[in-house]
């Protein structure tokens, strides 16, 4: 009938996207043109019940939602830190970064839960496919993003399509390892990328320097029970903190050497850092660059993300580009 | 008449073979089969000109040779060091292991002078292709092979095909970085997985010990003037120098991290380790990926390559896929 046809007129083809980070568990309603129309944030719960109930809940509430905002769902893009299978929707294997998160079927949960269609990635890889969309990799054959939250994720696009592996385990890129040694990573190994540049990393080197005193400089102006953060090491290193210098160039430099390895290994034309550190270092990683890599890959761009969610919006893209195909 | 088409039955489909290294110049036949009929070898000179002319003197003797062995040459498969254009056939840049061999254009002069197709590509590249065609590459879709002679070398097969880079800088796995800081390397860098394990960094450490009088124990048997090589320090080693040990252990987990490196990025499948050292770093190489990959890297396979010739069969390989065809 005719007012159900202006309904469907005026209803914006969307996607839920979820992302599991580290730290927090979110879920987004996502239009078609990459817009978020909606974002709802909560702490990653530790353990897997608690983690699947949220997961679900924080769906079910985001599609009232959809209802009334006229966004038609048409599936749920799943980003999330570990190593997935994505042709069956499933988390193989996950690092200490998220707990109890290994061999699980997100697919069917979720689907059977929402009448959905549902495609899970990697959050590296999500955020590769949100640069190849909406974002600096739009056109670029061969570009890697890196991206840093919590952890260091990425994903790498070579003749434009994702590397997933042959184990999907490709595109691990906080696990390139800068150092024989080097500080425990979450991974269980050490000298990964991960434990010096992520944002838990920094977070973990200004917590012991300010247990030694040593971090607040004069014109930090910090509260009493404040918590530290990477931002705190970042903010003291620029009012002249040398301790807090030293800790951040020799985290740019395992960020820029590390790179340097994946210009070696796959070349691509583009590095597309994102996550909120990501301003922070692409001067100091194009700086490496030009110090150690060869000379035919120099010309490398290394460039800031201009994508306020690349994971979110890497899911949702997954849904956009295929629920019409129902392609897993 | 018949009896020249008796004569064109016996003759063999044939390639020449030219590989470019850190220390020598080889011309080789190669039939059909991957056989090597016929091989020449001298110091690869230090200049330029000295050595184009001997590359065209050695092609031009191999080529009066291949007529009277009943080989019918192809075309030429040139594997060299260095970073090639391999649609141009031109050599873009290389690291002080092969000096004088930047923008040089080696098409031209061998086409040139033996009237015939020429292809050129990186050495790593080349032994790449031949582990497809002839070796453990055999229908595996992704896998890396590291080539360890002077230098390091690899090449990497994705979906079947080799991975070439945005610049033809892919697969540039001596160049690996294992270190913030580590020894210097020729390409300038330091840190480089060549720096600690490839033929020449365990021959000047060999050196080094000799120098210090640490090197020769009891049991080894060396001549008064006879050169110190990598094969001096494994051997002293395996005979109890401690000293020995530790650079030889060093080296191994410098290597092992560099793979793991390769597997956290592409994921192959299979890794073959081919040169001479392939059979000494096969099982340490095995442990540290044990010790330090990712639980989903772990099924990787580490092999030795069992092709003896893995550059020179690579470059005829190219020849024997492509002549008949003409494709660059
Ligand atoms: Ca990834
Ligand atoms: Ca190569
Ligand atoms: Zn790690
Ligand atoms: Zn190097």
């Amino acid at each position: 009938c005719i007012s159900q046809d202006i309904d469907h007129i005026l209803e914006t083809q969307s996607a839920l996207a979820v992302d599991l980070g580290g730290t927090n568990l979110r879920v987004a309603i996502i239009c078609m043109r990459g817009k978020v129309v909606k974002k709802y944030t909560q702490p990653n719960p530790k353990t897997f019940e608690a983690r699947m109930e949220l997961i679900l809940k924080m769906c079910r509430d985001a599609m009232r939602d959809a209802v009334r905002l006229n966004c038609r769902i048409l599936g749920v893009g799943v980003s999330t830190g570990g190593r997935v299978n994505p042709q069956e929707g499933v988390v193989m294997h996950s690092t200490k970064l998220i707990k109890e998160w290994s061999s699980v079927d997100l697919r069917t949960p979720i689907s059977d839960a929402l009448h959905l269609p549902v495609w899970v990635d990697n959050d590296g890889n999500c955020a590769a496919l949100a640069e190849k969309k909406f974002g600096h990799g739009k056109g670029v054959e061969n570009f890697v993003t890196v991206i840093t939250g919590t952890g260091i994720g990425g994903g790498i696009i070579h003749h434009n399509e994702l590397i997933h592996g042959s184990t999907f385990c490709a595109a691990e890129l906080g696990h390139i390892m800068v150092s024989l040694d080097g500080p425990e990573c979450s991974c269980g190994s050490h000298g990964c990328i991960e434990a010096y540049a992520s944002g838990m990393a920094l977070q973990r080197e200004a917590k012991r320097l300010h247990d030694e005193d040593l971090l607040k400089v004069e014109g930090m102006d910090m509260k009493l029970s404040e918590p530290i953060t990477a931002a705190h090491l970042i903010n003291a290193a620029r009012l002249g903190n040398s301790k807090a210098e030293a800790v951040l160039n020799k985290a740019c430099t395992a960020l820029g050497v590390g790179i340097v390895n994946i210009l070696h290994i796959v070349n691509p034309s583009m590095v597309i850092l994102s996550g909120v550190l990501a301003s922070y270092y692409q001067a100091p990683v194009q700086h490496i660059v030009s110090q150690r890599a060869l000379f035919s890959a120099q010309s490398i761009k290394v460039v800031s993300s201009d994508l306020e969610e690349p994971a979110l919006l890497g899911a949702a893209s997954i849904v956009l580009d295929y629920a019409t195909r129902r392609l897993y």
